[in-house]
């Protein structure tokens, strides 16, 4: 079994799919063969010697796509909708890809895979149970991101994050509010509340108050019926109009108070709701930060611009993308270890791939297999019967 | 007694060199009068209607500067070689200007003042003793600086900075060097253990060694004879090239094991020494992060470019100027205050400026009186007899 990790092209992509501590663990499997592309983790910190020396073979980018039958990228031409179909056209029958599809909004990916006889594994699809767990991306690259965007708040505002007792006086703490505690939200509000700030936090979910309490944030409460907020595998479900607009209306109280806020309300596959509107921003104070985590989705504030950072009526308001990227050294590992994970599972003692649908993991996560969509959620947002 | 704030005209300058709150403090006094310019405070979030509701009249710049008897800046002409001059052509005889002169590496300043009979206060020279500790800017401006450091490093790097046990494998905490630990540098130590990371910190000066503790950090020491380390004020004194040799042999051991360093060796009125060599870059691993606090002198690292990020050897070396003033909320807070409390001694019960030369800190801090020099160290470096 060849595996190949080709150099991430997806523009501002820094990560790498496998590091090399994944690389010797992999290659304890019999049978097992691995090529990183020459410079693939330089950005992340993890330079060619490190590779060689766990035992990868260092090569240029035709050798990865013409001899691995499984091809390992962060982005592949699924979620790289910038320059991916150049990786598309190398893809040839027989050959497994794995790695970020988005999968729910380019469905259509699946399909093109199918056409060219190529196996799709999506990692956003690895369900949310507990032995998935070590697998999971979107949760792994939260807690990146979590962490990520209060530094970039922090650095943003004109003031400190801690209360600080000086001989020219007390300088308050900021006071900073989480919109949405997932495992972004809830990394978000421990390292707000790391740096010294007063921290509040919001959930639709009713299940998520006694987390915020967990990582030492004040739940926000509203006047709200939240009883049927929560969807599968723990997301938030998609709410009516009604609701939103009786929760911004209550909201908008609340956000007036604060020096910085971080919305993390994304729904998988959905454009993210708005949570920050227009009229909310112009409460705010002057001076007052929004990181929109949600930017890459449409975000959740009214006025962000996805990949820019903004001043409307006085706010600053960053719309990152791709957050994790940008803790590649990290981001990487805790990628690598994920799908080393997942290969477990999927390699025999062989080193061969089974793919074993009656496994939960399995089923969920192959998007295109035998010229074919099997993914039951897929066929039904392409409409296949 | 009319007291005038002209908006800062130094490029990259946000903070105001008074509040609103500082405003309704000083106004208690009898016969003040306080002229705060259009828009002064807008970037560093204090809006004219909030001096307004203080009590100070919103007026032009050259109200400001045709009747106010004192002129409050935070960049005089002295410290903004950039276009200070400018307001410099604006001053006349019988103002007061009080401010950063950049008096050590700038005394031609005063003689200009005296030259106009403009008397001026250079902050930077309030004596470091305990009755003037509430109007050291340098200070309460290396606090701000110290905390900002630290989220410049912490934003610029692969890694995260605290430890985290995940499913996806545990990401070790970030090293990280703070060299130099004065106020910058202890506020550094205790931001960066604050966000999670290892913190080492060096200082020559042994009393440091209590400091860092202090904060959480742990002293890194050398073989090195430090006794006479220590110069008046508490700061570092300038050391030998010897001295500065084997300091640097010995710290290219540990720096090399570092993620982060942070410098904040700066020698009042001296260029920096440098503490990072370029082979000492070389030694750190790819990806690791230097912030050189000192870059506006020279730098305390031999590669460090002032007002620039680079990448030399893989390290990416930060070389922010004017730190504070990012932080323009709470640094305007504390600059305020600072001056809020010098005024308080300088003006009597009346609102008229007395200068007492009996009291030190009038003494040091006056660089400009009655067309003369006055300041001791000043007129050394004037060569003044």
């Amino acid at each position: 079994m060849i595996i190949g990790v080709p150099k991430e092209i997806c523009p501002g992509e820094q990560r790498v799919a496998l590091t090399p501590a994944n690389v010797s663990a992999l290659l304890k499997k019999q049978g097992v063969e691995i090529k990183v592309e020459r410079n693939a983790g330089d950005i992340a910190g993890y330079p060619d010697s490190a590779f060689e020396a766990a035992g990868a073979k260092i090569v240029d980018r035709d050798e990865i796509f013409s001899t691995s039958q499984i091809v390992l990228q962060v982005q592949t031409p699924g979620s790289n909708t910038a320059n991916g179909n150049e990786d598309l056209d190398k893809l040839k029958e027989g050959q497994t890809l794995i790695g970020m599809t988005d999968p729910l909004a380019n469905p259509q990916f699946a399909q093109s895979l199918a056409a060219k006889k190529v196996s799709g594994l999506a990692l956003e699809l690895v369900p949310r149970i507990t032995r998935a767990q070590a697998m999971d991306v979107l949760s792994s690259m939260a807690m990146i991101a979590g962490y990520k965007c209060v530094l970039l708040a922090a650095t943003e505002s004109q003031r400190m994050f801690p209360m600080n007792m000086t001989a020219a006086g007390t300088l308050n703490a900021s006071r900073v509010f989480i919109m949405g505690a997932g495992v972004a939200g809830l990394q978000a509000c421990a390292t707000a509340k790391r740096l010294g700030a007063v921290v509040e936090a919001y959930d639709v979910r009713p299940a998520a108050r006694e987390q915020i309490l967990s990582v030492g944030a004040k739940p926000v409460e509203l006047d709200l019926d939240t009883g049927e907020a929560e969807g599968s595998g723990g997301y938030a479900k998609a709410q009516g109009e009604d609701f939103l607009k009786r929760q911004r209306e209550l909201m908008t109280e609340v956000v007036k108070e604060m020096d910085v806020i971080i919305t993390t309300a994304a729904v998988p596959g959905a454009k993210s709701p708005i949570l920050v509107t227009e009229d909310m921003v112009k409460a705010m104070k002057p001076g007052s930060i929004i990181v929109d985590l949600a930017a890459e989705r449409g975000g959740n504030c009214e006025v962000t611009e996805a990949g820019k950072t903004v001043v409307k009526h006085g706010v600053t308001i960053i719309g990152p993308e791709n957050v994790p990227s940008s803790v590649a050294f990290h981001a990487s590992q805790m990628f690598g270890k994920n799908m080393e994970n997942l290969l477990n599972l999927l390699l025999d003692d062989n080193g061969d791939l089974q793919l074993d649908f009656e496994d939960e993991i399995v089923a969920e996560t192959v998007i295109s297999h035998n010229g074919d969509v099997p993914q039951a959620r897929l066929r039904d947002l392409l409409s296949l019967p």
